[in-house]
């Protein structure tokens, strides 16, 4: 045996953090309901590796190498915990199943890592759960549409369903409140913003990202610089108003008629939809639509189209067109309702040998009992009282005696 | 974007796979059928994280630092990707669940990592699945039943089940053929080895471990030490042999006894058993019995009782008992009859615009049929002769053809 350990190897470490049952059981019902809702829209999921190189994490051209957690494994290999799932999809994608009938549709439920400096006072972590869809191979507005509406029913389901598991309905059996849809289009903006010289485009960019006013009125740039960058903070708001100023303004007239069509069919899914020219991403590989759906201020899921990170993987370079988005079960767990089941392990009944000569008739009854619902055994030696008290917490109703010959009474408890 | 990536980055890293689609089902189809002995039992899930301090890994004193994958956090912490989940659930136990009722029956999925040499010509791996329980708080043989009687469950469940998801029955309907209980109590072996002098005894230990008759028979040991490691290296085989034969040796009466009532407990239950006193796990931290589970020579699970463990992590050092099994789903999985699903998303049907102003009409349709099944939608522009195909290869057994006004016909396709 070792020798007696220091109080902190009584803690996760920091960022981590145990999931007791009752936590566990709300993840897995929000996993459960988001798998439910990418099957039917014949999404299948694939699991990879928690651990990959490096290089694969860091492709795309927009993971930092600072914020991944690194090792060196015994071949001397540089190895990441995993940011994010899209690089290693994408990268299982062109390779492994790059021979199978496009478009490929994907799901994941995992853990994800990072390595963020915890500042005073923060709660920042370094292990998360995503949750989220990659369809692969299907480019134009009606992939963006289909990834949109699964994001809307994803939304959906989970705050439809809130009320069910958890025992109670919260106002209007909707779990989560209103969301907004965030949507931007990194190619347009980025059309918009071409006119501008490369270093005064840098400086704009990072203003619009930040929505940096100030700096925007103020900073030395070219006077037609400043004005693309006030334009585009402009364009923010419902697409009744967005679309039509974005008509008067020279942007690719197709990719314009695409953006039109995808606000019209979320807006007859009632989606409400905010257009926003400038939203740009941290992820620097979006090529497309770029979006986030918004709970009350916070961010529950986040994507865009990625059209050149197929390419990346590929042996040949090939390109694939691609989508995604990732939902965050962490943030969603914590708007949704808190659990108002009783802890308790959900079992029925409770199987009590009353002397040791009944033991294997307990562990007969109780398998047999088994068969159709969960049963305890009491291990403990413990007297009827104490054993009746444990139920009681526990929540268990029904307490069954048995004797030495088999024969049993049942004793029920009522719980208030 | 990145630069084109070397040609590495294309795999994932040495040791890792990924689990396409087919493969997903099958674990998560295991896992299921797992999750539910489990909880027939009254077995509550928890989920730890994947990154412990290396001191709470290490502090059992069984696991080798060298074989922890290890990493430092932005805060300085020596870190370890969890060679095991025990440890980890030991110290939840300990601290976050000391305060609720007892005993505590949890169970775990999960991956674990070891930073294993990569031998010549060998598949080691570095990531790996397992599923397990965890009993804290019970000792004594009615503890050990459950325990040995829920692995039994298990393997029957998997074994039984196996005809369902993959669409075809072996054998008598039992995916797993026979399986063999090994079981040894590490208290009998060490009461029996107890007269040894300290030197000699580490010596005969490591021999019955490795059943090393040759070392044992040559070995310069004094005579007595080599007599008692030839009588515990007998001591293997049917407990109807075996369990008279230990009668006869110095062993605590009540350790005894309590074995034989175990063993006539796993023959009511039609268990095989093979009583192996030499049986020494890797994990020095047991101090009761233990067991592996073996399928055609292969370990699938294995486990024992671990009484000193908790007190290590408890911020009292109080004891508690404990016991528990991990299973192996890699294995199971491997011993298991093949998927014979055909590939596809399992959906019914596939819904196609056949011109773009149904678009929003063929969103409509499939957004009502997915209500109650799965369906596909067409993004590509693609013939409906390669429509046609495509479905085929999925195996979608009908294709609706969406026209402007949102009138469809149906294609139904047979397949052979």
């Amino acid at each position: 045996m070792g020798s007696p350990t220091s109080p902190s190897s009584l803690r996760p470490p920091s960022g981590a953090r145990d999931f007791l049952p009752r936590e566990v059981q709300r993840r897995e019902w929000l996993e459960s309901q988001l798998s439910q809702v990418f099957q039917r829209y014949g999404y299948q999921r694939i699991i990879t590796p928690t651990l990959e190189r490096l290089e694969t994490l860091l492709a795309g051209g927009s993971i930092q190498a600072e914020s991944v957690l690194q090792l060196r494994d015994s071949e001397g290999t540089m190895l990441g915990l995993r940011p994010e799932l899209t690089a290693s999809i994408v990268r299982a994608a062109a390779t492994r199943l790059s021979s199978g009938p496009l478009p490929l549709r994907l799901y994941y439920h995992g853990s994800v890592f990072r390595n963020s400096q915890r500042e005073e006072g923060s709660s920042s972590g370094q292990e998360f759960f995503q949750s989220g869809v990659e369809l692969i191979g299907a480019g134009g507005w009606l992939a963006d549409a289909e990834i949109l509406t699964l994001l809307a029913d994803c939304i959906r389901s989970v705050g439809q369903g809130a009320a069910t598991p958890f025992g109670h309905a919260s106002e209007g059996g909707n779990g989560i409140p209103d969301w907004t849809l965030l949507l931007g289009d990194v190619s347009l903006t980025e059309s918009l913003l071409s006119p501008i010289a490369p270093t005064a485009q840098a400086a704009v960019r990072r203003a619009i990202a930040q929505l940096d006013y100030v700096y925007l009125e103020s900073a030395p740039l070219p006077e037609a610089a400043r004005q693309i960058g006030s334009q585009i903070l402009a364009l923010r708001g419902q697409p009744s108003r967005v679309l039509p100023q974005l008509a008067q303004l020279p942007v690719p007239a197709d990719r314009l008629r695409d953006l039109q069509q995808l606000c019209q069919v979320l807006q007859e899914q009632q989606v409400q939809v905010v257009l926003d020219l400038s939203l740009v991403q941290t992820l620097a590989y979006y090529t497309g639509i770029v979006f986030q759906a918004v709970v009350g201020g916070e961010v529950v899921g986040l994507g865009g189209r990625y059209d050149r990170l197929h390419a990346l993987y590929s042996p040949h370079q090939a390109e694939q067109a691609g989508i995604g988005f990732t939902l965050l079960p962490d943030t969603l767990l914590r708007l949704l309702p808190p659990a108002h089941k009783p802890d308790g392990s959900g079992c029925r009944r409770l199987v009590v040998p009353l002397v040791p000569a009944g033991i294997p008739q307990a562990l007969a009854l109780a398998a047999q009992w088994r068969q159709s619902e969960p049963v305890e055994l009491e291990l403990l030696d413990r007297s009827p009282e104490e054993v009746e008290a444990y139920a009681r917490q526990c929540r268990i109703p029904e307490v069954a005696w048995v004797q030495a010959d088999g024969s049993f009474h049942l004793t029920t408890l009522n719980f208030n």
